[in-house]
């Protein structure tokens, strides 16, 4: 049944797409099941586009810039497509996205769609599906897709490991706060983008852009990055300003790594990495059937009053789940 | 036969009690059930010292530390161990308490034991081991465990969680190098000690434990912890000043957690928490046969070159590992 929406999305319906998307996110196994049928189904097209990570913390003018970014891709007739990923989406009451009106221009593109995140609390269980509605953008022919985050928690690294390309949108800021950027992040990065480069904020963007590009030098240079990479950018969402700009500056990157192989073996190892961290989120899955959490929350108990002692505990809890033959 | 060795743990024999580390550090499956079934000899005894963990990076003079301090113990008629906990000892060749020498005092006192690392790599393996290791000293009859770490990655973490009170020692430093200091690691400790409180640093050893304590202000208190603490103090391992004010403190820590009831919440808090990772590590373990790593090679390569999506090679992998009926 769900077979047959394959070739609609080959097509680039945006309603099977959507409807696609909210399949691979059910947690019901007969969705699931049908969810794989389908991805399988559309791998054999390899069809690719540019996986653009984006991060930016509230403030930094997220939204307007993915508007204006989005709609410059569109008017370049290039279609573009936007997911969020953010793990606290469930516990906020509605994703950062939700909001459409936010990006009102290019919610209304043909060209262009927009995924709010998926209401789950886990990362785990986000990373998964943001990682299939990649997929399944890329099946229905985007070539552009921006996987967007506000970068709490572990949600950067997630998007980042599920991109082509990592981009940080910042706000102009004094010379202290440079420091509040995570030293992780700014290692994933493999471009800087400080928004707002336009009236009474221009030069306080370009001292901040100085910063970060004096900062970014200190990093260790990885061999997947050309000369200059990674960079440090002012941008405007506002005026438009620099977006051009931007959009080549990602482009040469992409070109250099296609030509030099890195693309193709960055993306081999997100998959490699994405199919461990399945076979662990399967194996620890044994662990929440409602019979595992009775017999580890009792073990739990005689571990904790000291009668038994953890290694022995983990032992019994193994016997059990053996005896269970609990399908992974 | 290794049950011969409990009697002379508890009779405090030392050659005894190394053997035992010997063999909870062991990989062969039969000492493994030799070492467990030690322990749960022991375990009826509920023998408990106060166990200390103890953080410091190279140069803060932790050895010099732990030898004067250890030393005090000792003369006032307790009996100390000292175990260290460093992940990185098999790395570097050799754990950072392998030359003895730099305890020589302690190391020649009858009330002290005094055990490296064990050598592994892995730091769920260190820490396992080093948890049934402060064990085995309770059983032998030791008063005071002091766990120490130098701090690398999350040795610190793994520390702080088989540790009744954590302290953390650092050297005398200017303000700016406050910020270095991990953020996570001040807000475990109970105590910091700012050493080399003696000659020429005493007064910036005295401004360097200033700063800390305001810092130590600004992080939130904890339930378990009476008023004044977290407290950051100045003593010298050299002149040994102060090291009786740090045992004092220490013991009104302990004296008020104990009355209070936090004392056995966090210990069986921790108990429940090693339950939880030994289970995980076991299922996870599943992955490390030489059969199933076969498997995830050729699945990997699979999904590496994008002919099988990661999800659907995972449901392969499940089926695999179900079909085998490995012992977990």
């Amino acid at each position: 049944m769900t077979l047959d929406l394959a070739d609609p999305i080959r097509a680039g319906e945006r309603r099977a797409l959507a409807r696609a998307i909210t399949l691979v996110e059910s947690r019901r196994a007969d969705h699931r099941k049908d969810a794989e049928a389908l991805l399988a189904d559309l791998a054999t097209d390899r069809r690719e586009a540019i996986r653009i990570g984006l991060s930016g913390t509230p403030g930094v003018g997220k939204s307007s810039f993915i508007e204006a970014f989005g709609m410059m891709l569109v008017e370049a007739g290039l279609k573009v497509a936007v997911l969020a990923v953010d793990p606290s989406s469930a516990r906020s009451g509605g994703s950062i996205l939700g909001d459409k009106t936010r990006m009102e221009r290019l919610s209304r593109e043909p060209q262009a769609f927009i995924r709010p995140s998926p209401s789950q609390t886990q990362l785990g269980g986000v990373a998964r599906r943001s990682r299939e509605a990649v997929f399944l953008c890329e099946a229905a022919g985007y070539d552009v897709v921006l996987i967007e985050t506000v970068g709490v928690g572990q949600s950067e690294t997630v998007v980042a490991e599920m991109s082509d390309l990592f981009v940080l949108l910042l706000a102009p800021a004094g010379g202290d706060e440079l420091q509040g950027v995570k030293r992780g992040i700014m290692e994933q990065a493999d471009l800087i983008l400080v928004n707002k480069a336009d009236g009474d904020l221009k030069a306080q963007a370009t001292r901040t852009c100085a910063d970060y590009s004096g900062a970014l030098r200190l990093l260790r240079k990885r061999p997947e990055d050309p000369e200059g990479f990674p960079k440090a950018m002012t941008v405007s969402a506002m005026t438009g300003a620099n977006l051009d700009d931007a959009w080549f500056t990602m482009q040469a990157l992409a070109d250099w790594r296609r030509s030099e192989g890195h693309w193709d073996t960055r993306r081999a190892g997100q998959a490699r990495h994405w199919f461990r961290a399945e076979v662990e989120a399967a194996l620890l899955a044994q662990l929440d059937t409602p019979g595992a959490r009775q017999q580890m929350a009792e073990l739990s108990e005689a571990v904790a009053d000291g009668s038994v002692l953890p290694a022995a505990a983990a032992r019994d809890m193994a016997t059990f789940l053996r005896k269970q033959d609990a399908p992974l």
